[in-house]
């Protein structure tokens, strides 16, 4: 076991269960300094574990272990922090509760604070669904976080989003083996079907065209929905990869007591110096949304990552726009 | 029944089957002129039927019955034609044969000329799926056609449209009622599927954002994924489907005995006056491979739809894009 465990306790989550003996996965980078200063916080994405990070993180980068303390907090429901998959009953499996960003952010907070007792975070980063719990921080804790720099999300997923991940969602469940959630072996079909649903939104027409996938190591475009595709969600438990989509779905930073579903003041309370980096050609978190959403955060840019790579041009995938994305991070961390 | 049928005979498809009594349905509008010269050929669309074609035919539009001729050909396996659901043992359900764009141009191209006596055609022109006929037919018979207007598709299925069609198909054969064809009841949590995946797809980011469902006459986000999605899909044939679905992902005007498979070639033997629409936002025929297209047609332009619907500004929802649509074709028939 390559990570940590921060013990919740007793957690009541915004939708009303109350999650017992929950646990907070998480792995640390670097050394947390005296006065506690060099603090960066780094939350995983839709399915993503902590280890999915580290292509962001290495000497000589902008995230350099011998400069800073890097917490990456494990999401609820990814399979290491509370899970369907791992709670025990009766809030197993498919009863495992309704997970919100506000409750992801909240408890991350309390790991933030309760263990190391940190005060000041330099930064808070993360791509996609990781990106959404970088504006909750901003917002939920203006006087903690001094900089933020969500890729690749949103502070509020869009309509059409929800639509997408209908269709992610729809491909898993239609396998009877799914079984309502209460299935005893894996429902493979499914979680190939979510690979294959998922497949065509995760990158851009241009790319297919390009047949970019060969940099990435596949022999065929049938070779990358098989090997790259379903390959990720196989292993994959369905129930945890339901209880992230509900959470993106539903991902709004002002839905919680202190926003009161006001958007706009959910995204003037982000008092963080903000580098907001869409890629180019997301087709689910698309540069314009994310331009209204600068245009209402006091102190935010937004540097769109050039390119045809899609939403993964936050996924490490590609080192131009790796580069260009650990660029705007040592500039905004230097600022 | 408001459509005629065109008895093919027994018909050599080219990837190899015989379809025995072969039948092709169709339906005009209109009538032959005298020097058969007021000819409009005018396909149809993946899972549309003829009657889904009228919104763009009638008085003072382009597509005028009291001025053209306007025959709107079924294609295979669009339920009226031949299809999985009407075509008897042994090539029935799920053994239909696969159907190319190659088959069901040239069978269109004997319903005009052995039916109608038919030498010249004034426009081809279609949408989507249609489009992509209308392509074929420019290549296939360019002393015969004087024009084309191919909207909101392309002239080779491009690697991305054929990963999102992946995306729709594994919703649909995830559902076990669908037994790999050989269901005796319909497989409705397929079907319905097919619907929730398309969604996402059919029209824009924006559009979603802009509630412009509510301009069709939604009352929500989830009646419009109901009751227009789901709810256009459910009645359909799942092998019907499939077998359109084969012809798109393979759709390449040049997959054949003439071109070879040299797209270049066949593009540049499209000798009518082409005025190709894409829709500017449209997900799976993006503006870009219209404009590769064009460059290698000898008399084409590209005149992009403006808007936010996506594919569907060719779907005759939104009374602006027909009229951008409507007013092209008027000045290229006038030209």
């Amino acid at each position: 076991m390559d990570y940590e465990i921060f013990e919740l306790g007793d957690v009541a989550l915004l939708k009303g269960a109350t999650l017992r003996g929950a646990k907070l996965a998480y792995k640390t980078y670097g050394k947390l300094n005296a006065d506690k200063s060099n603090v960066i916080v780094y939350p995983t994405w839709y399915s993503g574990q902590h280890y999915d990070n580290e292509w962001l993180i290495g000497k000589g980068m902008a995230l350099d272990p011998d400069k800073y303390f890097i917490i990456v907090p494990n999401m609820l429901g990814n399979g290491l922090s509370s899970s369907a998959s791992n709670t025990p009953a009766p809030y197993d499996r498919a009863r495992f509760p309704d997970i919100t960003l506000y409750d992801n952010v909240t408890l991350q907070h309390r790991l933030v604070t309760e263990k190391f007792g940190i005060k000041k975070i330099k930064l808070v980063v993360g791509w996609s669904m990781g990106a959404q719990q970088t504006n909750q921080w901003g917002c939920l804790y203006p006087d903690m976080v001094e900089r933020i720099a969500p890729f690749c999300g949103s502070a509020k997923t869009a309509p059409h989003n929800f639509v997408f991940l209908e269709g992610v969602k729809v491909a898993l469940t239609n396998d009877a083996a799914w079984n309502n959630g209460w299935y005893d072996t894996p429902p493979t079909k499914g979680l190939r079907g979510v690979g294959r649903v998922y497949a065509g939104w995760g990158l851009s027409q241009p790319f297919y065209m390009q047949e970019l996938w060969r940099t990435m190591g596949y022999s065929s475009l049938e070779d990358f929905l098989v090997a790259f595709w379903e390959g990720f969600f196989l292993p994959k438990d369905a129930n945890n990869l339901l209880t992230m989509l509900w959470s993106w779905q539903h991902g709004d930073i002002s839905a919680n007591p202190v926003f009161n579903g006001d958007i706009k003041k959910a995204l003037g309370a982000i008092k963080a110096k903000a580098v907001v980096m869409p890629g180019e050609m997301d087709l689910y978190f698309p540069v314009a949304d994310n331009e209204w959403e600068v245009k209402h955060m006091p102190n935010a840019v937004c540097k769109p990552i050039p390119g045809v790579w899609g939403h993964f041009a936050g996924g490490g995938a590609n080192p131009v726009d790796t580069k260009f994305i650990d660029d705007n991070l040592k500039e905004l961390l230097a600022s």
